[in-house]
């Protein structure tokens, strides 16, 4: 039947084997792995029901729970990138018209405006010039005009640098019924997170950040209350790869089979998690909180500034101004190609006014400033 | 202001580095990757946005139009397991009140309508016994009835074992204005594919089977019929992760950031798809040909009889009927326990009636089915 159909070699390669370029990489993420975690992904696959990969994600959940530090049952891994968890808090929570308040300093605020709006919210958003944060009155006064269904901001956002606080913001969702969903991809890991002491009902995250992972299995937490109003929806979920409704049967103890996940990145994930664990949760986030300090010195030592007030930069990702007269995109294309450190450029408001540095997981090193300092030190001609 | 809060220990384990049991894998999926898929993957990671892995994922372009045989300019691999893959093909292509006819002869024919409804598709069904397939007359039919602006076809239907013949259908559908979709999920590299002669225009696969990867990053092809469709939507794709305007973005010439890929399944698929181009597509087909006739007359030879009739067996996936007085879940386990061998059982009409042997990829050896015989034997006492 196909026989008579000749092989069509238009797009045939014949290639040699994989080789890339060994880069530090300390842009916005990936982050590199943990040489232990990349050995782990090297191991041969389980299937997704085999009794030894169930316990495997067992373990990953636990963990998960440990370092977001939340009791939620419904907590796991996304077989996707830190996008699709994101889109994950949404397209469970979000039934069409319901008011969606999203706070907006940067590209992670918009993206969380855009997917919001394609699963029918009534979005409103409160907004900040990128870099800055929201205190707690502004929070307060936007929660009583709009009285929203859910409440959305980004705990670290990736695009500026900036830590929004959020304890006592919890509290302040459950005056108007309000959930409250916040986006850790750049902060799992490295940055203090107290999920239930905050009361944070929906969170996401990455796994090449903080967690010291190769990206793609993507942590997920949504509480009994954003359970609640899961199950209590009219309409299914309008996205079946990301329903947790059928995901919660495959994590939970039913162990229906929903989609193959993606075995060889949950032995990284759970390796990573194991590191994180032997290392301590607190010693993780005050190792962060060391070598950025040391970051910003050596920064400022060669003459270079911070964009975001100290009190709210992250541990994890700093936003450098690029100086006068200094063209950033070429800084950094050198810094690449000629001595194998990427670091970020700006994003929106802040394109081509800054460099974004992430320290982040196993890159969270002394090693990795003075290697980049060195570096820029050359480049700038310092 | 977070340091008053102490750190809750409840979830914290303290693990052995990771141990799995070396299984073969020949249920439905995963496979076991090939040891040099798995070595790539421990590789360090490149930048989302490095010009070293725009060149990469350039040649998983060009090697996915090949062993697709198309000529897509829109073929990319999805941050996903092949369910992400195939949920974007209707994501990207379903606008609310789309007649979408689906056939469904097995488990993922259903998905496919549940999917399909979720994006707000008016769904109409032909349906056959799981592990029979549909002639030519009966889709004619019944595309003259329904007049869909989609058909969905599963090529190889994984729960069944069954390969839908597709040569002639495109054109049917032509008549129609109708764009005919196809779940290769089984089938990519393990089963003769000619997109482009059959007139197909979206079509999704996995990585973890007929190439050999190891699961997470799934390709997508879409025709330039079914770009127009996408392009002259009135409403966004539903779907931020999976929406082909922004990805094409990325994978084409703009390069604009959307998500961070999941780098290092990407090398693996790299891999996967550099050995099946080195082993030549027909080459490739043949193996999957030649070994499974292997095992169907060893299995034959120790009793054992097939579900589907042989002209529309699948190469890469027979379904195994379970004799009489034999319970199925039983002999699974043993072999997996007892002898490190995973083969699935069945869904939906054929649970608790056949077991479900792949072939697929890397397992496409001789050796595998001769372990499996071996195994058999001593766990049926024959």
């Amino acid at each position: 039947m196909t026989s008579t159909i000749s092989i069509n070699d238009n797009h045939l390669l014949k290639l040699a084997p994989l080789e890339v370029p060994n880069r530090l990489l300390l842009g916005p993420g990936p982050s590199n792995a943990h040489p232990t975690v990349l050995q782990a992904m090297n191991t041969t696959p389980l299937g997704h029901l085999d009794p030894a990969f169930l316990a495997l994600m067992d373990e990953i959940q636990s963990l998960l729970r440990y370092v977001w530090q939340t009791e939620n049952p419904h907590t796991i891994a996304v077989s996707g990138t830190g996008t699709a968890a994101m889109e994950a808090t949404l397209a469970n929570t979000v039934e069409p018209g319901d008011v969606v308040l999203i706070g907006v300093a940067g590209y992670f605020g918009n993206r969380l405006v855009d997917m919001a709006g394609r699963y029918g919210a009534d979005v409103r958003t409160i907004s900040k010039p990128w870099g800055q944060v929201f205190s707690l009155d502004e929070i307060s006064t936007a929660l009583e005009t709009h009285k929203p269904a859910i409440l959305a901001l980004v705990h670290a956002e990736t695009s500026t640098g900036a830590r929004q606080p959020l304890a006592e913001v919890g509290e302040l969702c459950r005056k108007y019924g309000t959930l409250l969903l916040v986006d850790t991809v750049t902060s799992l890991g490295g940055v203090p997170i107290f999920l239930d002491e905050w009361g944070v009902d929906l969170a996401y995250s990455c796994s090449q950040k903080g967690l010291g992972c190769s990206p793609g299995a993507s942590p997920f937490t949504m509480s009994t209350r954003a359970m609640e109003k899961l199950q209590k929806r009219e309409t299914k979920v309008a996205n079946w790869y990301l329903d947790m409704l059928l995901l919660g049967k495959y994590w939970g103890s039913e162990r229906i089979y929903h989609h193959t996940a993606p075995i060889n990145l949950y032995y990284g994930l759970r390796e990573a998690l194991r590191l994180v664990a032997a290392e301590g949760l607190a010693n993780c986030w005050q190792r962060h909180q060391k070598n950025v300090e040391y970051l910003w010195e050596s920064l400022e030592s060669i003459g270079l500034k911070m964009h975001v007030e100290k009190e709210y930069r992250l541990p994890t990702l700093t936003t450098v101004c690029i100086p006068e007269g200094v063209d950033g995109k070429v800084v950094a294309r050198q810094l690449l190609l000629e001595h194998n450190i990427e670091v970020g450029g700006g994003l929106g408001e802040l394109a081509g006014k800054v460099w974004r540095v992430g320290l982040m997981g196993f890159n969270s090193r002394p090693e990795s400033v003075d290697r980049l300092i060195e570096a820029l030190k050359q480049v700038l001609g310092k």
